[in-house]
């Protein structure tokens, strides 16, 4: 047996920032394309987690850290909990940066949500 | 008493309609700001929910009555439900004309949505 191992290069992002989907008003959406985009929605469907997401997306350097963000009024294994949701539904990332944990939003997910709001050009 | 009411001139739209919220880049979102833009993702956190609106939004002429979107696998009072949902959250409008209910987006609520999401430009 050898000492060394292989670390296996897995992707760390959810597949929820997988592209997903043509905006609400172009056509209907198939029942996968709705799961994916649910996922998003629901993820920002919450006050708390609203405004844990905007805490972060507008921290100066677009990064904060739990310390910066925890004010809003929940303990703070709520707050871990939540951003844990957020994580999941592909809107963050974080980092651990020696004692601290770093989050960003990930730029695809809210350039995803965005297209699914954008109004499709009427039909000729 | 006088036998006259002055009638209120009632609003119908629910608020969620109202002008809400700067991107959620911008800046920190306040508890009232984080409540209103919820609910409105909320609506949209759910697969046949997303799949309801879309269908109305991208039907011809930009109107669906129920009779052309109930094909989602869902029984229709389930889907009666879904749409009132929608309704409440400020999503879409209805009215009734002879038989059947009209469902139509709200352009404002859509947009509202969409600032939310629009990534705001660094500072410099």
């Amino acid at each position: 047996m050898s000492n060394t191992k292989v670390l296996p290069l897995v992707e760390p992002h959810s597949d929820a920032v997988a592209p997903c989907c043509p905006p609400l008003t172009e056509r209907r959406f198939t029942a996968d394309e709705a799961e994916t985009a649910a996922r998003m929605f629901k993820a920002l469907g919450d006050p708390v987690r609203l405004r844990l997401f905007s805490a972060v997306a507008s921290h100066e350097g677009g990064e904060a850290c739990v310390c910066d963000i925890s004010d809003v009024g929940v303990s703070q294994p709520t707050v871990s909990h939540h951003l844990k949701k957020l994580k999941e539904a592909g809107l963050l990332t974080s980092e651990r940066r020696g004692t601290w944990v770093y989050y960003r939003v990930e730029p695809s997910a809210l350039a995803a949500m965005g297209t699914l709001l954008t109004i499709a050009p009427a039909e000729a």
